[in-house]
Formats: C-alpha cells, structure tokens, sequence
C-alpha cells in the first residue's frame, strides 16, 4: 500500500516527472529490429516514456529516432520518405539525418542559413538481442551498453517478442516480480507447457503450495528467493531475478529448456510493452521450440497479425472460457500464460489505485521493488551516478533453482548460480 | 427549469453524493436472476449507483453482491472462480464468502492470521419477481423488503426484461412519469399494439388530445392524473402511480391485458437500467404474450442477442427510418415504443442540462417529482427514517384508468382502484 | 510561431469566443442544398463553430437552420417531423417555422399563450452556388451577400464537394494559404492531373523549385505570389487569393481547365469542414470532368458513401501505400492530392501547438494570414464595421498565373487578371 503521492511518483514517467528522469537514464529496449529491417525501410512510429517519436534505418543502416512531428510545422514524419540517408518530411520536403540535422530544407532559398539553425530531437540508438535500444538522458550520465545475457547471445539462441499491455508498467512489472500469483493464475496450466514438465522443480512446485519469500538487494536490483519445502533438510529455492529499471529473468526449470526474461517498458502512462525473451546460453533454439514462441505460446502471446496487440483483449474480455475454467482446464478462463496475466493486471484498470491494497508476507518483493525505484528516483533528482542497473556488471546475472539445505542462506548457496559464466549452461533443477 | 446546483444534487448517485445517499436508502433492482441462475455459476459483472460490483451465486444457491476489485491488489473478480461457497481471485487465489469475508489465502503462510483482517464490501441480495434485489444503504435504515404487486405474483404471472439506457436515471425516468408525451411520440402506434387496441380508453385518449394534469402526493410519491374530457358529465382519468425512489406503474387499457411497470436505476452517472415489466393480478401470461414480449415489443425492447444493449441505439441513430416517419407509421421514424422514448431521451445528451428547459403545465408531474426527490434527499442528508418508498405499504398501489363524474376528485373517485387487492383484478376501462 | 496566448485566439469560435465573433460576422457555407433537396425532407443536423444545429426546408421550400435542441425538454429536432410549414419535435409536438417561432403546442391547454413566449434559436439562411449559407452574427452588422465568382455562376459550371477534415479550421486553411508545399507533398503527382498536364507554367513550376513569396495585403484579404525563374528576363507568377476569413483560390493551368477554390469552415475546434469548388467562369463543366470530380479526383476526396466523412482517414492511416512512395508514385504514400494535404495536416493532431514552429521565409503567407485575422478579430471584439471579406466587392476577385518582366511588381502586373469579369474568361498559362 501506498499514500496517493507515492504512487503518483512511482507511475508517471513523461519528461518532467521524478521516474521519467529515473528511466531516462538507462537503455531502453525501444522497438524490434524486425520493425525496421533493413536501409530506406519505411519509418515507424514508437512511443516511449510518453514521448512520439520515428524510428528508421538510413540508406547506410544507420539508426535514427527522431521526435516524430517535424520541427518547421510539426507534420508527423510518419509519412516521410526514407531516403539518401535521411527522413525527408512529406509536407514541405525538410530532411533530417539519424542524428537530426537537418541536411536540407527545399523550401528556403539556396542562400539560406536557417536550416543550420534546426535541430530535431534525436536520440542515440543500438541494436542488439534482436532489439532496437536507445538512450533518451543526458549525455553526461549515459551508462554502459546493455549487457543483459539474452542481449549478448548469438541469434540462433534467443527469440525475442513484445506485446502492448494496456497498463502502467509498473502495475505489469509487478506481475514478474511476484511469483507468488504462479500457483493460482497458472493453477492448471502448469503441465501443458513442455518448458516446465517432468522436471524436478516441479514436482517440488507443486507439492509446497505456499511458498515463503525472501527478498534481498543486489548490486543492480533484487534477489527474489521463494523457497519450498522438500524433506527436514532441504528447501527448494526459486530466485528471480530484477534488474533495475525494467527486466526481470524467470527462475528456470531444468536446464534443457530455454530460460525467460521479460522487460517492461512505458509507452505512456496508461500502457506498456510488455517484452519478453526465451534465451539458452549454450545451445541454438530448436525448430519446434521457435515454433511455438511464434505461435504465441509460453510467455509470447498471440497477437493479432501485422500488429503488437494480443489478439485475446480487453475489448473480447480476453476471450474468456467459462468451461474451461469450469472444468480446471485455466483457473480464471483465460488461455495462455501470458494472458492470464496480463487479463488479471488490465481488470485493475491502467493504473491501479495502491492506496487501496492490503499486502501480505508474500508481497515482500513488490514492496521493495517500489521502494528501491523511489529511492533510485530521488538519487537521479540529485544528479548522482551510479545508480543500480546502471553498470554492464549488474546485467551479468542469471536467476536459477536450486535444493539447499535448510541452514544455507539462498544467496550464499546459489551466489554462483547467479553470475553469467558466458559458454556455461545455468544451474537448475 | 432547474439552477445547475439543483440538477447536480439530483443526478450524482456515486457514493459520496446527496442523492446517492438516499438512492441507498431503498432495495435496488440490481440484476435479473436469469444472469446468475444456478450454484457456481460465473460471476457477472454489475455497476449501480457509481460502484462496480461483482454478483454471484455460491455452492449452495445463496446470492453475493461483492466489490468487483479483490482486496489484495485489486484484481477484478470476474476473472475469480466460483467454488464451494465462495469466490476466489484468480491471481494470488484469496477467496471470499458472500458476506465477503476471506474465508481462504493461500497466498499467506498457514499460521498467519491476515484473512481475518480483511473485508471485501459484500451487500446483502433478495431474489423477488424474477430480480436480484440488494441494499446498499446503512444498515441501521435497511427498509422493508420490496413489495411491489409485480414483485409478489407467482413467476407465471410476470416478465421482468432490462436495457442500458445511455443517459442518467433521472432523464429515463422524467419519460416515465410524463404521460403527455404519448399523444406525439406514440402517436401512430397505438393501435398496432394488442395491448391497447380496441379498448373504450384507447377511443377516449384519441378524442382530446391535450390532457389536463392534476399531480397529488401521495405516501410513496406521487399520483398523476391525466383527465380527458368524454361528455358534458364525465372525465376519462388516467391515474399513473410514481413510487420513490425510481417505480412508475403506466395506466392499463382494459382489464383483460398485462399491467405495464417500470424502474429506472443509475449504473452510473450517464448510463442508468431501464427494467420494464408486465404482469397481471389474476392469470398467468399467455404464449403470444411471452413470445411478444420476449421479441421486445410493447414496452420491452429488441436487445443484442447475449447483451442487455438495444439493437437500435445511439451508434446508428436508432434505426431511424424517414419512409415510416413521412408515411405516419412513426411519429419520429423509430420503431418501437420504448426506442421512441429512449431515443429521444438519449438524444438530449447523457446528462440533460435542466437550466435550459421551458417547462409548461404538462410537465407538473416532473416538476414535482424533481422536487420531492430533492427533499428526500435532505432528510436523508438528516438521517433521517421514514421516507416516502421505504415502506412496504407504500409498494402496495396500483395504476388505473377510470371514467368519473366531472365532479369528483379522481383521487376519491379511483381510491379503490389505486390500491393493490391481492388476487382481485385491476381496475381499468 | 505564436504564443500559446496566441495559438489559442486564433483557434477557439465557439459563441463567446474573439475569433467565433470574428467569424460570425461573416456568411457561413453550412451545407450543401442537397442535404436538404426538397420540401418537407428530413431534417439534417448541421454543427458550425461549435453549436449544434438542425438544418430544414420547409413545405414552401423555405430553409430553416434551428438550434438542434427544442426549446421545451432539449430532445433533438433531428427526429422532429418536417410537416405543414414547420419542424415538430417528437417528443411532445412543439412546432418550429423556419423562424424560430413556435407555431403550435399541442401539449398545453388550448388556451394557453406560453408558446408566444418560447423562440427557438434560428439563423437566415440563402442558397448559392449549390451552398446552403447561414449568417450566425449581430443582425446589425449581417454584410453582403456571398459573391465569391463560383457562388454566382450558373450550377451547370460548378462543382462543390465537402469533406470532414479532423483538424482545427485554421490548420486546413493554412495548407490552401501555403503552396510552397505543392513541389513535395504533391510532387510526382503533378502529371497525373489532366487539369495541370501539359500547361507551359507547369514547365515553369517543375524548373524552378524553390520559388520566392511575395505577401501583400489585399482589401478583402491577401494576394500571395510566388515567383520562379524563366529566363533573364522573365518570372512566372503564380497568385493564391486568400478572402477573409476562409476562402482561397487556386491559381489556375491554363485557361482550358476549371478553376479550383476551397473554404474552411470550423464544425468545432477539432474538426472542419473543407469545401472544394471547381468552376469555369466561361462554359459548362465537361460530362469527363463532372464524373471525375464525382470520384474524388484533384481536390476533391473520395469519401465513404452516403457520408462527407473520406475513405482513407486517419482511423486507417490514409491507406497509405509505402510501395508506391518506394517507387514515386506519390511523396508520402497516400493517394491523392486532397488525402495527401489532410493526411499531414490531421497527422500535427487536431489542434497543432504553433508554439513549437519554426517558420521560414516560405511560410510568409501564412504569418499574414494569422496576424490579419487575430487583428481582424480585435476590431469584431470593438464592433468595428466594414471587417476585409464583408464586402461583396472583395468576393470578386481571382487568382492568376502570369509571365511577367522582371521589373514589374505582380500586383501591378497581373492587376486586371486578379479581378472578376463576368463572362470573360480568366488569365493563366
């Protein structure tokens, strides 16, 4: 639970605002590069932290992102030409570079010197992870590449996909910290996907249907540890893993079978993208596995053709199965993992009133979540450096499942489970 | 002709409000039993007054009515699994009796004692006349259970159907009590209805078409009368019952048809339920009856299959058919008596603005309505007991429609006839 | 660029308004007459600067515009009967005369006198040109009347067509004050149009593409040359008329193809009306020609049928087509010259923020236009008389495309070619 102010501080990410200023500060995942595949490709719209922009690939397979509306009249250059390594708006023929110079201006006479004067906003972009990133803070704070180790792997290793979720991100990044919502919104669902069955967690899973939590800091965010009881000696541990601003890494199941990531990134205030990541950090994805991702299965989602929304929906009340649920095929009605979430986080409404919450022993990671984002917030207000998340060594993390002994402190047990050791496979159960 | 100041305290109904308060002062029509018709069922969606609730009916038959926001984190329960006696959220699983206390949290270790900590708002539901009636008032004023004539008579004898109206309550309901607006807006389908046709009173309402009104207080709210001139000796009087806080009851045609009634209840401030009922004292309904009514004709309407919206509705101008309208099958062009009614209520906007109004003497009933209400509203505020409609007594009137000697008050005249004699029949010309 | 304080003058015409009173002393295109082709047809709800109105023609063909809301209980006329010389609202039978009188309430006693009482808002209302024109003002001030040349012609040698646009008025208008942006948005689509192909000054206008403006106040509004090289000696001068406050005229191709002109017309804030004339001043329009601006051909839009709301709009991001701007088929991808120009005006969003401009020496014509109308509106708000586009003398004027020695200023130059003479054709090349 909240007062009406923090939740106002920890929600509203426009420029201008304390959290705005907080996640400027880092790479943000921006767009696929799928969106803009390949030189003079058209341009794409993309909404970040509240602010238009346009994404596009110049000529050389430079990457712009530019403030969409054209700085002379302000027509969107959504409808510009990509051409000749510029954006070259349609109303009056003003071209910009990726990094928003404007290389000609047609509408002024040859002699003129204004067009020197233009400077559209344009912010610095990556690729990496099959994913566009890019860096809307001062240029005096911007941190280290992004290291995460989906991020780093081979294409062969990773699929990466994203959906619009009509929330907050806070409201849909509080579903991946919490995994204590896995046992019932997933209730029965747990079997189905190959990712999870027949492994040894989950028979520990599902025998311990109350797990207790324990919840440390890390250097770049959170170690989020559930444990379970396997006999008088053991615990099963699962520690998830957040990284400061936005990604969390979904504690595996065996370690034949990819692991999971997501991030969870502010369009505006209202919505979210909601990206997520099947990764193996030793072997190619299989055919049958990269099959099913794009069919939508597991953490994906079915969207709609040639769009980012899910095809399940608010407006279709996410195609909700009554008998389904009737019959514990899905414990809410709703089919699909990613669904059920997402279902559950919208039915709050875009943005959920946390004055109104009462929180239990199991809530301990959204608590500290929330205070960690606040506090980090007030350190960016003041200018300071190194914030957590910031440095590429806090991305090198893995999250893992693992039996230890009741006597061992999960993060001492586990502390080498938890580094990236790139070439390695990870440790789990 | 209202000040803006009277036209907001008689519309707002949210919590919080003058009118709201009293509107929870009485037993409110909150959904048809058809919607939750069985134990288990799925949990139904219901918005009264401003506040979005959640009904269901548990394992054992017994009704809940239950803040639609789950406690924890606010997820919606409509999602939530209707399971041995209760319902239970979908996302972390806490579960909730109808009384809303969380009789399960898995969520929480076994020993912890935080359930008892925790009260979702539950109000308390009756199931009458084939309505799902609740109390959402303090308890210390919960009234009498309602018991208006249509709401007593066995199933057989009664048919209860709803639609959304795009408008507030008030603006409905102002239709209801104003019979003057039948001479134009029902003006070329009197005679297409069964339920009128032929009948002396019907050959009486043609012959003067501009009605004198007399409105009196009586108990509950009011009495209208409407007096037609027949000879030198006689009035024809059509006597509408108009019972607080939202119940009209239309004058009959003839002994041997249904009775017509009405209720009018805010979902929320620009949106309001119109439940339309027909009944008769003495004899079921007959097939041709049910299958018109249930076709949507008469007062009840041709609905979106699987929706309680009208078919004919805002988006597409109602159906309007300018050929009917030239060719006087249709004052307006809108097919159907009740879309003739809420399509021009509707057409004023969601929320009439009353100080533009030029009220002339056919409007007395509404004038005084507004203003009985009003004052309710402030011996609410007083706290009042004792309000007009709170009483079972006050239930217990009928409509009628009655020739008079020019002489006598109708409210003498018809005294009888305004009073519900279980198993008797109506009286009506 | 203006202040917000500005931008926000320039915008609002609602009633109460400095630039609705501006506008309001000026005859208004409303609608097209054949909205309302006939005697007793139904009524058509206009909405202009920002009120909403019912536009009739009554039994003797008189027009009638009527505030859209009955004066009694505020249910909309547009389900009024149109019978006998008079608008009947459904509800309760008040009737409107073209006037605003009301002519009968059935609803009151016979005796009755309140009805003298009631006058529904109504404002005079003529027909030209195929335009139903309304005058919205002071009845002191009302001026000439409409004689823009396309209003005064015979109907067999005009084409008006209207269309939606979702922008504020003035961000259209000044897409028809500009034509500097004609060598982009319209760039490979020059050819295409018979009515420009093939004309020596498009020879001209495609050699030089960086024309220069030249800006001078005229009595009724702006003369607005743009200048391109010939040869030494010469310059081509092609001459917009901007007439207060909101008709432009297009300078034509030669003297073989029709005239083109516009009107902007506010419906409210956020959206307008663009109007689209073609004319010829000296012989019928062509049956090739008639059909191709029947289709949405040149200036006109291909809208979805039986509405003025255009196929390729916003909601389908103006259909546009990224092949054929890849292969330029048309700069922005969208097809059409009117789609082009509403596409990037519509996509500043509905009320562009001219704060954030950066204006150019190209953009001449339209920092006068806007500093003349702000000026205009401060002498509306003193009452002053004789406003620039009241007079009937300031109607008659055309646009011109000229050669010209360079040494002559175009005013003086193309003088008597910038003047209607009736009968007499125009002057361009």
């Amino acid at each position: 639970m909240l007062t009406r102010e923090q939740n106002e501080r920890l929600i509203r990410t426009d420029r201008g605002t304390e959290m705005g200023a907080l996640l400027r500060r880092y790479w943000i995942p921006a767009l696929l590069t799928e969106e803009i595949p390949e030189p003079d490709c058209p341009p794409v719209r993309v909404q970040l932290l509240g602010e238009r922009l346009i994404a596009f690939r110049d000529s050389e397979g430079r990457l712009g992102l530019l403030d969409e509306f054209c700085s002379h009249r302000t027509a969107s250059l959504f409808f510009g030409r990509n051409e000749e390594c510029g954006l070259r708006c349609a109303y009056h023929g003003w071209k910009y570079d990726v990094d928003g110079n404007c290389v000609d201006m047609p509408s002024e006479p040859p002699e003129s010197r204004f067009r020197e004067k233009i400077k559209q906003k344009a912010y610095p972009c990556i690729e990496r992870g099959g994913v566009v990133w890019t860096y809307m803070g001062p240029a005096e704070h911007q941190p280290d590449l992004p290291e995460l180790e989906w991020a780093m792997l081979p294409d062969s290793q990773v699929f990466v996909s994203k959906r619009l979720q009509e929330t907050n991100y806070m409201q849909a990044m509080e579903g991946g910290i919490d995994s204590s919502h896995v046992s019932f919104a997933h209730r029965f669902n747990m079997d189905d996907d190959p990712m999870h069955a027949g492994t040894e967690g989950l028979t520990y899973l599902k025998a311990d249907t109350r797990p207790k939590f324990e919840v440390i800091e890390s250097d770049g965010g959170l170690l989020i540890g559930a444990r379970r009881n396997v006999d008088d000696e053991r615990y099963y541990w699962r520690i998830t893993q957040w990284i400061m601003p936005w990604y969390t890494i979904i504690p595996p199941f065996g370690t034949h079978n990819p692991l999971g990531a997501h991030a969870w990134v502010p369009i505006d205030d209202e919505t979210c993208w909601a990206w997520s990541i099947n990764y193996h950090p030793t072997r190619d994805l299989r055919d049958d596995e990269l099959e099913s991702m794009h069919r939508g299965d597991g953490i994906h989602s079915r969207n709609i053709p040639g769009t980012y929304r899910t095809a399940a929906n608010r407006s279709n009340d996410y195609l909700i199965d009554r008998k389904a649920q009737r019959e514990k095929r899905s414990f809410s009605g709703v089919e699909g993992i990613a669904a059920q979430d997402f279902s559950l986080q919208e039915s709050m409404g875009p943005i959920v009133d946390r004055t109104k919450e009462r929180l239990g022993t199991s809530d301990a990671a959204i608590i500290l979540a929330r205070r960690r984002l606040l506090a980090a917030a007030e350190d960016a207000a003041e200018d300071a450096a190194g914030l957590p998340g910031e440095n590429a060594e806090h991305h090198r993390v893995r999250s893992a499942s693992v039996l230890l002994p009741k006597s061992v402190p999960f993060q001492e047990g586990a502390q080498e489970a938890l580094i990236v050791k790139p070439g390695q496979d990870f440790v789990s159960i």
